[in-house]
């Protein structure tokens, strides 16, 4: 066929294949989450259009989609993949971030993870990050969403004492070239502690935050 | 002076300032470093050039020098800034990628992490990295360090369950453009589990998979 | 006229000149289509969108549309342009490049090559791979067609021992930057024995291929 | 000759044509030099190496060389070019950034400007910056210089209220392609008020500023 | 919320936050603009669609829109943020830069700044600047907004006294590269006394050019 | 008003201006056509899209328009602007550069110019250029219209006695980066007596080549 | 140790690992040398500078220098990897493309290929290439080196009708960029058959064209 | 040998072939220079180091070297290749473009054409490009050299009424990129009757206007 499913992913990985929902039909997109729900607990697609969406749900109705995310998901009742007590900290710079912090939000949410949101605090008015550093500092991992000069990566990994996964978001325009600033400038923070995952991949910094729940979890059973 | 040191880093971020060794002179390291000394369990200067070296030492000799990773540093008698029971793994694709993998690997042990290394397993011949798997698969995280086109980071995100932390190196030449195939493979992986840091920032990684270290650490105490 | 035919192509390079149908109008595409197959016994147009093939067909039922590869072509009840024992791998990493594998392969089919299509086998779940590796092991030549960081070229250079034939694909986004991740990552791809391909170039792949299959008939002449 | 000065700029643009010394040799620059202190009270030649230095000060003993800055300049006994009762605000963000800042507030300096130097002070430890913020506050303007992903710029620019002229500097190495990184980052400020001046134009922005200061004494005068 | 509006903006920098409408909804931009025009006098957001200005002048009928300069603003009968003499040139190049300038000239004059047009003096006819020239250095900044070369802010650069601020346009086609070769041209304009803003940021020039004006008026208190 | 035309160009230059379509609308084209028409007798407007160009047609009968090239133009009956016995040779790769051939033709054409079009003969197939070679090496000045890797200047450049005007075409896909390739070809060909102007700008090469045809002219004056 | 010798690879691709020079000591490269001559008939490193291959001679005398190549060898008395009757055509543009041309004739003859060499026929001078035609059109396979605009490999792709491996080289200067105008322009061939590998990258190309030879000698076989 | 002179280039473009120095060793441009005089009246070799050059002058005197052009040079007693009447205004921006104008005027002279110097013209202080204007308006050619932002070409080419060919050069430093900020302003000049050669190519510029001498010259005899 025209899909050959990860099956041992979880095995491997800890989690289920996602799927990626661009450039997918509604019709291949059907195929493949029929076969993903019978041997996985959470499955989730990402970039899935609200056209795509609806015609989906129709033919899936156990599954939820979350608009701004666009995300489309089904979750056993069964226990999560991560139980942790800590949490993730998504923050954003502008509003216009909110759709790549929504898909990072909602990656880590559907594999189990609790997360606190910090919109709108970038550093054009930087007294928003210090009224919101506490929620910010006492979370397991952060993900930083920021869009032009993506300064916030920066300014937060001086801040706190964990792991921050930074989302460069092709926000802006002109010289920003479709993400690139915000890319370069994560990518050269001179504060440590950050890495950085693809322009607009909201997924991906969601996910490697889940590892590290799944790491605190860990610990915990030992 | 010159230079305003961080001396509250530790105390907000868990390890104190690094000193990023190129464009000093080594009279301003010398008084940076003893400044450091003074207030820090370990201090860690990276991008020290060997001729630097030497004569550092000479004023500083407390200080030891690892010329592959052309790193600098002191660790006191006292307990270290991590303890932990997993390790860190530093994996890197060819005998050119060394000085990278080493500053990676220094940086994690000046903190207080074993790292184990598993070098010149580039996917050219992939037996040589299914063959050290199971190292790879015990660690807390893993260090991918590879130039040319970076792939080796995919295959391995895609076999763990652990964060992997990528390292782009410029080894190579011709559309290599000093490490930029190596830094947009590694953004593009398709395996997810990954993240970036700059161009040769063996340090960044380093840094990075200390901080998940602690982690493992943080929860062993509670 | 607005085109100058190339007749003598098939006696200078063995294979008659193909059309490209992106930018051309679909009456210019007719007058084009019926003057070459009066010389030749295999006609090919590529970057049909189906649109116009539709039209085209009704005035020329003789050809066939092959619509994931958008390719439009015609073959003579003859001796096909190539004949030989061999075939060519078309292998490709995710669902998303199936456009452009399949212009590969059937641009191989239609000059008389058989094809054997591995289909969705990229790294990040590289046991697919592995359990399809002697059909491609077996190959005369491969064509590897892959996205975003591209990294099953060189995976698969590493594993054959006959030509491999690249094919970055413009699958991916953000700092995929329209295909230059794959193709810097295959052009610099650590194994040898890869050549490379321009992006999403499918076409170029598949008449490589045929090459190299003609030069196993070749030699079966002599 | 070799050069047209241009004598007539100091009428049109208040200031002298200053020399830019790189590529002259010292023979060329003695030449120059001689000319304008003929008819400029203030002469600047910019970016001049110490060996060149040395020479040219036998030559021309009324000139003073700052070496940090590479700046060669001859001020006369007479009134400044500027009188102002404000400042300006040089800052910069890490010790690597120094040679530039110097540029900007030696060429500001030597036009009758007084300077106030902000230094080490980059977003990784935004304690110093709020230390320092009230002296950045109350200059008439502000000069930013940084390397890496220059955030300090954004930071600063929401936090005064004159403008902020942004100097990217070549600090930094992998990602950051010769100062690519700071200069993307500045021209897409989040905050507003900033301008931004070539990778590492020190004297552009100290002479930017100076004009600043210019307008608060005409003003004076009326 | 979704919003953290920056309210003390104005204490700080003298100037309230402008809202960015581009990938705002209408419904975002109705909330975000009512919560503004509480706690300040004038309001302005920039990049708003004609379609989307007309719901919102619906709404919030206290609201004008300039179309050309796709700008929506509220100004109350009291005194204006800015009290000069003086005022500011909005220079541009060619009908095409209209957009821009206007989003310029219009920001300046919301704010309180009186502003002087002299549009379509590009340097292909230099005479039509030369034919200008008094207008503009009378000013006391000048706003320069140019696409293609841009060479049109380096030769005004070099003939007046004050403060130059260059917004490079997407003007152009082929190897303008979307503003990019203007942005080069303005950062390395061989002219000193400019700065440069992001390609097509009209809003930045004119919110630089009005803290310009500002000093002015600060001045004439004292 | 929002267009200060350039009435002295035609004495400057030689030749009046020329509008340039893109980006202005029918009403603002009308009054700047009308305008001009009134002081010069061959006026030409390019990248006029089919239904702009329906519009002004209308209103202004006496002009007539160009389809492939997209361009309006009124030639009056007197003497044309050049007058030479000699031709320029539009040679193009392929059929999809017509529209920029043609441009560059009927540029050269509504001057006054003699035009000879060779087309379709790109370097893949090189005896059709041999096959029309004579016909280009009788020109005062060739005009080489070509996309993707634009080979076909080099070659032509090291066959004709004349100058050459190289248009990249923004023809092609991929690796093309929308005539980037055509453009470093052209610039970097091996072969001398070769200028480059934008890319898919018929128009600067038609005005180059009518500016030779002019100094065939002069001479015979002379 | 420091390298993990890839000794299946002869089995796995027919070839033994060839040592890429660059970046490894004199040390290093010994210690390989002799672990590879052990257990591989032919053994071949490249970029070998001559200061390290003297150092390495006297040690392994059994190896050869090939200084334009940098190419160090060793090959053993039996019979060449490679048998066949075909030969590889080398063809270059200009005399600064030779280091590069012969870095891949060497590479195909240590492996027992026949090779014809083919220099200096840059379509410049376009009847040198056809005086040299016949013996390009013999061969199994061509490998086509060239810089600048590397117009060459377009060309000869459209005269004949086996494989071509196109080479750029980083020749050239200016817009040129390191090499990036040749690989361009060869990615974006008009005429079918060719493929690409890195810039500079003679032995990549050498081994390609070895690939083609050894299918010329399967057949033989059978 | 090595190179394959074009003995038949001045039978088909009017000139011999022009000797490229770089990246040649002494020998080789011995033998190349004494082969070539043989052959040919006026006798080029460009980019020769001064040290190369002192070498080639022992061994072949009847050659001249001009330092600043870095060119070799000899030229018969005989008629020069071109005979006009008119003469090539080279004009450049700054001393630092000296080099390259140099190389473009001496490639004109050698041929035969007669030559002004305009030079230290740039648009920083534009009255002198005015006060030289007649020189260059009577030219039949210009050739402008310039580096930085390149604005020269732009506001010349609005000012004659010949052909005129823009050299961007490498000269500036940061956002200029070695030489493409000139470059892509250049290519997006808003006047017409530009065209564009390579960076820092002097000896192309030379080459065109040559050239156009040579029309003038043909007109003449016709
Ligand atoms: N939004 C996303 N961005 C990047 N990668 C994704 C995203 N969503 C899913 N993936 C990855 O894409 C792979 C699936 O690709 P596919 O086989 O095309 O569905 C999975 O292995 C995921 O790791
Ligand atoms: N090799 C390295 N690469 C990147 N950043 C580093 C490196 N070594 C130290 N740093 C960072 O550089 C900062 C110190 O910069 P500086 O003030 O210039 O010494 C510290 O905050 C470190 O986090
Ligand atoms: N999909 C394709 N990608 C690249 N080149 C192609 C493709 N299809 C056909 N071609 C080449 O394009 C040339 C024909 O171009 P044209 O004259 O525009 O039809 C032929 O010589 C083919 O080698
Ligand atoms: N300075 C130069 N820049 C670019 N091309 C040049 C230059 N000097 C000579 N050439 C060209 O280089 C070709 C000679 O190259 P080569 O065979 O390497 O000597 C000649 O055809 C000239 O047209
Ligand atoms: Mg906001
Ligand atoms: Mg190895
Ligand atoms: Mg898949
Ligand atoms: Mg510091
Ligand atoms: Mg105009
Ligand atoms: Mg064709
Ligand atoms: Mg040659
Ligand atoms: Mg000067």
């Amino acid at each position: 066929g025209f899909a050959k499913l990860d099956h041992h992913r979880q095995e491997r990985t800890g989690f289920p294949e996602v799927v990626f929902g661009e450039g997918k039909t509604v019709e291949q997109l059907i195929v493949i989450l029929k076969r993903l729900v019978k041997t996985n607990k959470s499955v989730l697609a990402t970039r899935i259009a609200p056209e795509k969406a609806e015609v989906i749900l129709q033919e899936l109705p156990y599954f939820s989609y979350q608009a701004t995310a666009r995300a489309l998901y089904s979750k056993t009742q069964e226990l999560p993949l991560v139980r942790s007590n800590g949490y993730i900290a998504v923050v954003c710079a502008g509003t216009s971030d909110l759709a790549v912090a929504e898909e990072a939000a909602v990656t880590a949410e559907v594999f189990g993870c609790e997360v606190q949101r910090v919109y709108d605090v970038g550093v054009a008015g930087i007294h928003r990050l210090f009224e919101n550093l506490d929620t910010i500092k006492s979370a397991s991992a952060s993900i930083v969403v920021a869009g032009m000069e993506g300064a916030l990566a920066s300014v937060l990994g001086g801040l706190v004492d964990h792991p921050v996964f930074a989302v460069p978001t092709s926000v802006g325009y002109g010289a920003n070239f479709e993400g690139m600033s915000a890319l370069l400038s994560m990518l050269n923070a001179c504060a440590p502690g950050i890495s950085v995952v693809n322009i607009d991949n909201g997924f991906g910094a969601g996910y490697n935050a889940t590892l590290i729940q799944r790491i605190t979890e860990k610990q915990v059973k030992v």
